[in-house]
């Protein structure tokens, strides 16, 4: 299959990254209006450097990867649905629930494969973690606990667009305790603070958050984010249920222990999500390449980005009102 | 110090054995309406067996440790402060929090020591915890995680005696909260579901809930809490905090590990409270020994157990209102 | 049982102390030619001041526990079971392998109970462990690892006195190797090294060594010693078999594990055997008492003293020869 | 560079794997007599098939990689050195340090550059535990402890080409050691058993043995090593130094635990080197590009080979005359 990444930029050349180690996928293009970017990309890869027009035109791009700022997403993903492009796009879809819902429509009329990047899902610790689920090792799911803490804050213009903590980062989270619930969230409880930087406050968003989610038989999710760990990216998921409870540990740079007078130390975290979930790009690429030859669902569609954003709205609804959310009030 | 046991359940003997192994302090009597409850403390330690009235009266004991059901909880302590006793009592004071502060006011007048047993604060490793967090290691307390789960639910009989999962479970983890956040909480949001067993829920209970706490200053708290974890009594805490974090581990019986072809295995956890918090509550009874004997204020006062309960009411509240309660509301 | 103890050291403390915690033993009696160190155990435990005459000639006392030093044990021990008097002993009984043999001839004859103190063989974790092997979770034992390195050297006179590294320090992991294998040691090799300070190789000791043992049936130990480990008191065992292993894991004063920029730092481990071992050395005077409470033969025996002395005189021939040394040329 | 693989049997995969993965490095040919493990990897990554006469005369090698039966290995290397091809060998270059001396003569006349296979000083978290080594973490290092127990033992046949566990198996500790030690080995002792499989003791080998290695300055290194694991592929280094310590974890395929009632459990370890070792065999063949490249000493030399040849030979000695043996006598 042959790819063009659209935005080259941090995530593009993870996806770029991605691409290049899967059998069967190919890098043919990269488009992105910052030059030095696509040559990057052109440098490592061999990647054409294309316009957005180019690619849309092109016999030879099966697919496109969306790794462009968030506010172009929905319009690409309909621009290449209708070119007949398999499509990949980063989350969120859009931060309008509308817009994404218009979004989907377009995408089932032209009956392409649209998959919304969550890599979490394809992490080898989270499926090993959810295989153990799926066996039957803990009885029924009663409680997951999700701890995501990034090594520092993005950028401020980053914020700015980035439709705020829950809907940029929390998202990914919301995915995940969907994943490991197998149960649609019905109530949302939220609570948000500025504890890192009171800057990202004026921007008028958090940077510390707590998030519980209720289905309706019960069973609940906690979600702890914070922008700034010092100690690394801080990635943890447990999930307890009536037999037992299973849980995936954090990575580091490297599997050894010093031991001084001062004690027994372990390195940091690895430092980010490009190095933390590698083997989860590649998986997830590997799992669009396979949908999209199958012909079968892509294992995270386009309505999981609708819900885990809909979580978001309701979320952010939660802290504006003080109160538990119904999902329902916000789809 | 001459102590008395009132009441020699499960939780008397706790403390008859802490006693026991404090310096200082003599078990002198136990009073208990079950006769084989008092005569099992009786030949443990040699305590005299007597009422409640005796013990009272008795100018051979200089403490009591109320141990009884907890409707009896407030007027015991009122009786014993104007005694004339120092008063060590279990939580929680009373179930309601007028009755509470009627109490306190009546202990303010007679001037005597009254502590309220939160066990925890006197853990080991959670004091070791809280040091590195007054050392400074963290920085500035962001984010509190509590994680505590029973090995399974107390008798049906306890929970409709109880005042409920925030009331009963849930207050050690409100205390423990307050303790790392330094500050008062301002915010509580709750969620609870019947998850373990349903009779639970018919009684008017819940088994399985999560908190979260929110302070003036933006610092956060959540709390898990489920009745029944088939891997043993689980009580973790870890702070997040500007400069890193803190965290405690479980404790099993033993620290071995077996590896075999199905993996490495660790043993499952200490059963419950009375093996896991031994070194606990010894240090609890030899720390209200030190303040009734320097005259200075116990750990653990009245007023925390107050303000433990009302986080507890507050829970209470947001559950049944499906908002965010104001902890000012219920005070 | 009333208990009288010979030699008021550091180690003779603790014993003090175990005897203190352990119901049916009072410490009645110490004994030591410092003022100072006999008065410290009278102040903190009522034991009577007393000679070693008359130790011997009271009729309140029924056993003795030895801790002076190792060149007095073995005439201790025939004067205490010549008295009459249950006998514990410190180890070694003898720095000689034939006046050992003599002593435990002596003891054999007056019928009286010895037990010698390897105190690990009552450590909860070492007995879990040993427990999994005899469950037979690993199958048949192969290969075991014996890790233990002090903190740091004892004084030179201490060391002079001690009959070598071999005699004083690795005849505990000689012991744990015994009763690991379950078989006795056929052939020992051993190397030794001065790499801690030099001044103990002027002494004509080693601070740093390893040992090979080997049984008949081929299962083998290894064992590695150094007298100064910076981050505390390094005691671990792993048992490798056909089905499986099992480890034990070292001791830490609290469970707790700090992350920062640096890393995940655990604290180092407990400082020295008097606070790694408390449990075990508690367990051990119970193991003694009910031995001679029931008459039945102690845990520990002369003769496992008598063994373990055997495999460090091989060792130190072993080292001085270059050769693997049969046990049985030095029996 | 191009790279012709001779012997495509398990660990020609591996290596054929690893170029794979290397920027700058193509796999152009492949040779083995048996037809279908030449095709594997000619369909795999597009190698053509050719004899060891056509790899020899082609101008489209730049190097070889041998991975045919060690009693080829010399007689290759010497070959392809003359044929003026960079030639990269698995470990050992021969079992006979005399044969070894002499093909080590004809390379270093050829001038051409020869890497022998130790794959383990390129694995990741081995390189970061000498990084701490080196940063003087642990100050001057004391005691290396190095574990290595295969999963399962290898085929009959295997055996007896093998030249016994010594130079197959412990040869990879060998070269760790020397690694870690920083400082010639002087003194050997081993002990040696059959406990997995009686007829691997028929074929005149062991499967259970244990080595103690001595340095001049007295500095000390253990190697235990066992054919058989049920619980995976162990792995570990451990170093003791005179500032601290510092070790190396073993590897999981999935970084999970699993709570039951039963206890806590990490699934067992990577099933054999070609999973645990991926990393470390890519960093391999990176870094023999490199040398030859930049015309600089490979990492791992003849030399090496050498001398990690002569402490097996010694340890030989060591277990047949039941002595400690001086690498001076076997070189």
């Amino acid at each position: 299959m042959r790819f063009a990444v659209l935005g080259a930029g941090r995530i593009g050349q993870v996806h770029a990254g991605a691409i290049a180690s899967v059998e069967g996928a190919t890098l043919v293009a990269v488009s992105d209006p910052v030059a030095a970017a696509a040559e990057a990309l052109h440098d490592r890869y061999g990647a054409a450097i294309r316009t957005i027009d180019q690619v849309e035109a092109s016999g030879e791009v099966d697919a496109v990867v969306i790794c462009t700022p968030t506010d172009t997403h929905a319009d690409l993903i309909e621009r290449f649905a209708r070119a007949g492009k398999a499509v990949f796009c980063e989350k969120p879809v859009d931060l309008s629930l509308d817009r994404v819902r218009a979004c989907l429509q377009v995408v089932e009329e032209t009956g392409t494969t649209l998959m919304v990047g969550f890599q979490r899902r394809f992490d080898p610790d989270f499926l090993a973690l959810k295989a153990e689920i799926d066996a039957g090792r803990i009885g029924d799911v009663e409680m997951v606990t999700l701890t995501s803490r990034d090594p520092g804050p993005p950028p401020y213009e980053y914020i700015q667009r980035s439709g705020g903590i829950f809907r940029d980062m929390t998202i990914h989270d919301f995915d995940v305790a969907r994943w490991m619930l197998s149960e649609e969230v019905e109530t949302v409880l939220a609570a948000a603070s500025v504890l890192v930087d009171s800057k990202i406050g004026e921007l008028g968003d958090f940077d510390s958050v707590n998030v519980i989610l209720r289905t309706a038989s019960g069973k609940q999710a906690t979600i702890t984010n914070t922008r700034r760990a010092v100690y690394g990216y801080d990635q943890r998921i447990e999930v307890h249920g009536s037999l037992g409870a299973v849980a995936a540990e954090n990575h580091r740079a490297a599997r050894i222990e010093v031991a001084t007078a001062e004690g027994y130390t372990r390195p940091p975290l690895l430092d980010f999500f490009m190095s933390r979930y590698t083997a989860a790009y590649a998986a997830e690429i590997a799992a669009f390449v396979r949908a999209v030859t199958d012909g079968t669902a892509p294992p995270t569609t386009g309505q999981d980005g609708l819900m885990a954003l809909a979580l978001a709205e309701a979320a952010v609804r939660s802290v504006a009102e003080a109160r538990a959310v119904q999902v329902a009030e916000v789809l």
